[in-house]
């Protein structure tokens, strides 16, 4: 079959490996039809993170279920599924929790093939893969709503459900790249009364208002976004919502919070040695929370909603791809000209 | 009037300083009777911290009110009172919203003399001091359990409460100086089922233990405290109460969490330089909740409990010094003789 192999910085390509088979009872196997490239994937083809090569890569895989092991249970050959970017198996204390990125028997998709690839081995199948109804296993406007859900709309929904934004809220979303977006989305869903999104270019800005952004702040620019916000929300807001993970945008999220406020964040911290503003929290008592988001934990919920016709995150999508023309996804996002790519395998 | 003023690291000395005076008319005078020596006034004794010299110094007060101004509602001449370590105004958003501590009018001891003198200008005295019931004027016993809610007590109860702390929680506190003694308190206080306290010096451990805790790990003697905390709780607690302020009890804290806890923390950061471990709390969803503790927002129900005789945190006095002698003071709680001087004005 073909798969995504990450070879160095830059450097890409689809090559020929063998199939995954079931190791295991709870495995199942999945041929990937529409899968994604992810902003956290540019980190080691821009070799800002280490990572082994040649690699397999990929983590928001969506298709049809091939093959399940004996013990697998809530999805059998010919369903059509999609999965989180971690592997849950959906028994343990954290997965109960609702925290299955932190499973005591977590994997990652990197241990089993990657999924920007033809098939790819599912271990722990009734914890981690999500089952989409019968009625819409073929609906492609559906499928392509649901797909984000794999990764950037749950973790949208996390920074803003961990920043506390509830009915009636006042926030701001901080980041316009595919989870900023989705942000504004979870928040509008979430009930909020106002939201302000900042970011740094003008069409994914107004990608943000289409989204429900009531204003944006450009922080391309503005000199001081900060200072902007705050005239836009009489001094500030008790809900951050930091889709990043750089310490400038912390700061802005701190920043832009009132005493007392809240900052949700989903973005894996970087480029913070020596600069996280623990002080800016700690003076104001602005409370940090979020992580790696357990979209497991959410999938189902958004799904109802993607299904029913409320929630459609599918414009982040703004070039598709075949799987053989991966490399050209890649160099699209890494040169910004794509939010976000699908892959069609 | 006699005032302590600071010269220089290891040099603070009893000096006739002009006695202050009403300037507003929401102000009062307190003569003073009782104050303390606190933790964070070894930062600038030790030469760890800036300050101006010379400066005066102290901010836990607590006298008789000699005069108020005109404006002064809730306090007469001869009440008995207290005063957190940050004036609030009592009447803006944050005040009305718990958190004086980031109070639109507030300012600080510094600005207004310094607290371990004979006697302090109080600006918006209705909003800062706190009247101890007339029963308890003279009773010394309260006296010297009500001086920590100026702020170690406050400042405890404000990581156990941040830290999640409730009816059946089992929590670990970290730090056993007076916070973290008094943050075992108030965790008790709290209900808390089960409390492991972590420090480093087996007497103040002991305290702890007759303040509440379960059971103590002293970092002085073992390793690896994380560990033994986590064989103590089965593998981590859902709050960890973090009253120390420095990067390696931050570690700690955030290392005995489990996936989705709460570190609760009040002390101010420092050595934390590149050093915050914001990947720690970002993989397993732990929260950072606390601040700049809002003593004054607590101080009337620990009071309600002190004079009821269910909390009493005076223990943590374990040095009682004349303000002439108050350099001694300063001494033995620098030289760790001491974990809280009392200083009788």
């Amino acid at each position: 079959m073909r798969a995504t192999v990450f070879h160095g910085p830059g450097d890409v390509r689809v090559e020929e490996v063998d199939r995954p088979e079931l190791t295991g009872p709870d495995d199942a196997i999945v041929r990937i039809t529409h899968t994604a490239i992810c902003g956290s994937d540019l980190w080691f083809y821009r070799g800002d993170s280490d990572r082994e090569t040649p690699s397999r890569v990929g983590h928001e895989p969506m298709g049809i279920v091939e093959a399940t092991g004996e013990d697998v249970r809530r999805v059998r050959e010919g369903d059509r599924v999609f999965a989180p970017f971690a592997i849950g198996c959906g028994e343990c204390q954290y997965c109960r929790a609702g925290l299955p990125t932190s499973c005591e028997h977590g994997e990652s998709w990197s241990d089993h093939g990657g999924a920007q690839s033809e098939y790819v081995r599912v271990p722990h199948a009734d914890g981690t893969l999500v089952r989409v109804p019968d009625r819409y296993a073929d609906d492609e406007r559906a499928l392509e709503a649901l797909l984000p859900l794999t990764d950037v709309m749950g973790t949208g929904h996390h920074a803003a459900r961990s920043a506390g934004v509830d009915v009636g809220s006042e926030c701001v979303v901080i980041g316009d790249g595919a989870v900023g977006l989705c942000g504004v989305l979870a928040a509008r869903r979430l009930g909020a009364k106002r939201i302000v999104a900042v970011g740094h270019h003008e069409d994914r800005l107004a990608l943000a208002e289409a989204f429900g952004a009531d204003a944006t702040v450009d922080g391309s620019t503005r000199e001081d976004p900060i200072e902007r916000v705050k005239e836009l929300t009489h001094g500030g807001v008790d809900h951050a919502v930091e889709c990043v993970g750089a310490a400038s945008a912390m700061e802005t999220a701190v920043g832009v919070c009132r005493p007392g406020g809240t900052v949700g964040y989903v973005g894996v911290p970087h480029g913070m040695d020596g600069g996280f503003p623990i002080f800016e929290f700690f003076t104001d008592n602005v409370t940090l929370q979020g992580g790696v988001a357990p979209v497991r934990e959410y999938a189902d919920d958004l799904m109802a909603d993607v299904l029913g016709g409320t929630l459609d995150p599918s414009p982040i999508f703004t070039k598709t791809v075949p799987l053989d023309d991966i490399a050209e996804g890649y160099r699209a996002m890494d040169e910004r000209e794509a939010i976000k790519v699908l892959v069609r395998v």
